[in-house]
Formats: C-alpha cells, sequence, structure tokens
C-alpha cells in the first residue's frame, strides 16, 4: 500500500482523499521525469483545478510530494476545473496526469461524499469513513489512478525574480520594485495609488 | 525562542529566513483573532506578496501555521509586492500583519542573502549561515518583527464551491461546471474550446 507522511496530513490539516491522490500525482511526475524531490526552485505544477472546488486538496498534496510549494511560487492554477496537473522541471521535461474518470467514477458514491454533499467538514466526518477512502487511493495502483501524457513540446519561461525594493513615499512600507506606482510623481504602492491591478481591462459595474 | 516544527521545514525544502516569517505571521494571526489552526475551511490568508519574489517563501510558512492552505483554496496573492499578508476567520474578524521595515533592514545584509543574490540556492548556502539568520527570526520579539493592525470592516465574500461536473465532449475527461464553455453546441472543457479565460480583455501582441 502506498503511504503518505504523517506531515503532509498535519500539514493540509485533514484527512480527505484529495490530498493523497496529488500526493500520488507529484511522486509519480518524480519518477516520470526522473527527478527527486525540490528542494528550492525546480519543478512547477500548473494544476487544472480552479477556484471554490473541494478537490482542489489535491494540490497540497502535490506541494507535499514535489516540493513545488505556493511559497516558493512553483504552483499555479490554470482554472480549466480538472483533477490534473501538468508538472514541468527545467531542462528533464514535462508530464501531464489526470485522475482517470473510472476511479472518479468509483469514488464519488463513497459514504465520504455523501457527507461532504451535506456541507459536513472532512474532520466532522467518522474516522472509518475517512480512513476507508483514504485506504482505496492508497490501495489503487497508478494505472487505476491515472492517464500520464508526456509533453515534449511543453514551453514555460518562469518570472524572472529580483531583491529590488524601495519604500512606497506615502505609506513608508517597502514594496517589490514590481509593483511600484506612480502617483502625483511619487513611486507608491498600489494600495496607495489607488489603482487596482485590474481596472485598466475591467469596468467595475453590478 | 520561538519554535518552528520540523515537518514545516520539510513541507518548505530549504531553511530560509522568510518561511519562519510568516510560519510566525500566521500565529500572530491566531492569536489576535482568538482562533485556533483551521482543520477545514475556516481562515483565509491575502498575501500582499506577488510572483517571483523570493521572500514569497513567508507563504509556506504562514499556511503550515494556520491551516489555509492552497489546496484548499484559502491563500491568495494581492500583487502587491510587499511582505505583508490579511488574515480574515469568519466571524471573528481579520487583521494586517507587516514586517516592520526595521527587521527587514536589520535581515539585509545578513550574508545569507550576499548568497542568495548570487543566485545560490538555500540549501546550498552553508547549513551555519541559514541556521544563524533563522535565529535571528526566532528569538526577535513579535513586537520587533511586526506591525499589527485589526481590520473591523473588512469584508470578503468567498467564491461558493459545487460538485457539480461534466464530461468534456470533446476530450471526455470530467470538468467542473463552472469552467464548462460551448463550442459549436458542445458542452467542453477551456482548452478544447480553444478559448484561453483571459483572451476576451486581453489581445495578444508581441
Amino acid at each position: 500500500m502506498f503511504e503518505v507522511p504523517k506531515w503532509a496530513f498535519e500539514f493540509h490539516g485533514h484527512e480527505c482523499p484529495f490530498m493523497p491522490i496529488g500526493y500520488r500525482m507529484g511522486t509519480l511526475a518524480l519518477e516520470k521525469l526522473g527527478v527527486s524531490r525540490s528542494k528550492n526552485h525546480e519543478m512547477h505544477v500548473f494544476s487544472e483545478m480552479g477556484i471554490a472546488h473541494p478537490q482542489g486538496c489535491m494540490e497540497d498534496g502535490m506541494m507535499a510530494s514535489t516540493g513545488a510549494t505556493f511559497g516558493k511560487g512553483l504552483i499555479e492554477e490554470l482554472y480549466y476545473g480538472k483533477v490534473a496537473a501538468i508538472f514541468w522541471y527545467p531542462k528533464k521535461g514535462a508530464v501531464r496526469i489526470a485522475l482517470r474518470n473510472a476511479f472518479s467514477d468509483l469514488l464519488s458514491p463513497h459514504e465520504f461524499f455523501k457527507y461532504r454533499k451535506k456541507g459536513i467538514e472532512p474532520s466532522d466526518i467518522p474516522h472509518e469513513i475517512r480512513q476507508d477512502i483514504i485506504n482505496m487511493v492508497l490501495r489503487a495502483t497508478n494505472q487505476e489512478l491515472f492517464k500520464v501524457e508526456m509533453m515534449p513540446g511543453f514551453e514555460y519561461h518562469p518570472h524572472r525574480g529580483s531583491f529590488n525594493k524601495e519604500k512606497c513615499e506615502i505609506c513608508g512600507e517597502y514594496v517589490f520594485e514590481r509593483y511600484l506606482r506612480v502617483k502625483e510623481g511619487k513611486k507608491v504602492c498600489i494600495p496607495c495609488s489607488g489603482h487596482n491591478n485590474d481596472e485598466v481591462t475591467r469596468p467595475k459595474v453590478k
């Protein structure tokens, strides 16, 4: 049976099936790309999940197994609403891993989701029910779980980091240069500038 | 001396000062709001950091201490380029915590950043240098580290989750309903639709 380290559950905060699914996706991606867990800024993950979907929990598992964490800027969402992700490791290539429909259909009728659909949070679901659905994930083979596709033509150019920062001339707080704006000739932060990042493209209507 | 659990470093992947800074910010936010670590979907974090900034590492610490993880959809970026975040807990309120300029100035000349500015990754910096700068963070008082501001008027309305999904009529993969699009009368996923989420607002020019 596949094992997910205890600290990954500790990090995630509750027992659910999708964190382990993501953990296994990440582990399989490391194998397919022939790399080890990223200590620094190596692997990038492009999760195909989007906003407000419970199954996004998979992303916590992906971060835990690959080391491509949100804080290190290595996981982003593509907003496609799918239980899938592209794992890219510079100079090693990219692989897309998606949860099979068949496995999704196998999980769906489980009692765990009856509780979830009533709005009951995972940590309030009886322990044996949580454990049972997690074991379904841990006992399955990679073949049963995942559709795997190598992506030889994949390209991505990460943004460059910079340590340059200056104090906002209104509030006095440090701001990384990329986010300084100008207001009445002063270099200021976005909140002090009164401009939102998206107001240049989208009118505000209700 | 403040203690950060070992698993938080394990999750993050390397030893650096900003993960512990974020961990302490999150811990202080829990105190200020009078809440415990979020097992499920309670606390939301709005990090003021943005793309490609090494100090974003703080977000891994915030997730670890608060339980407001990326996978659970509870941490987002505001793209202001600041070492600061707003922590919001429904019905308990919101608090903004920012790293003080003075503490930032105290850290900046440290040898750790001389290595980082040469492009040397944290795990390749000598252990005693890493440990020294981490100890600066762990030994400081909250007062030395942070500017804290309660935000009584703070409002946020999270997106509603939904379990509704359908198979894309082209590729056959499951898609959460929010992300289904229509192409020639078929319900399809975004990649199969040929439309990008942002193409409606932004022309592609080079």
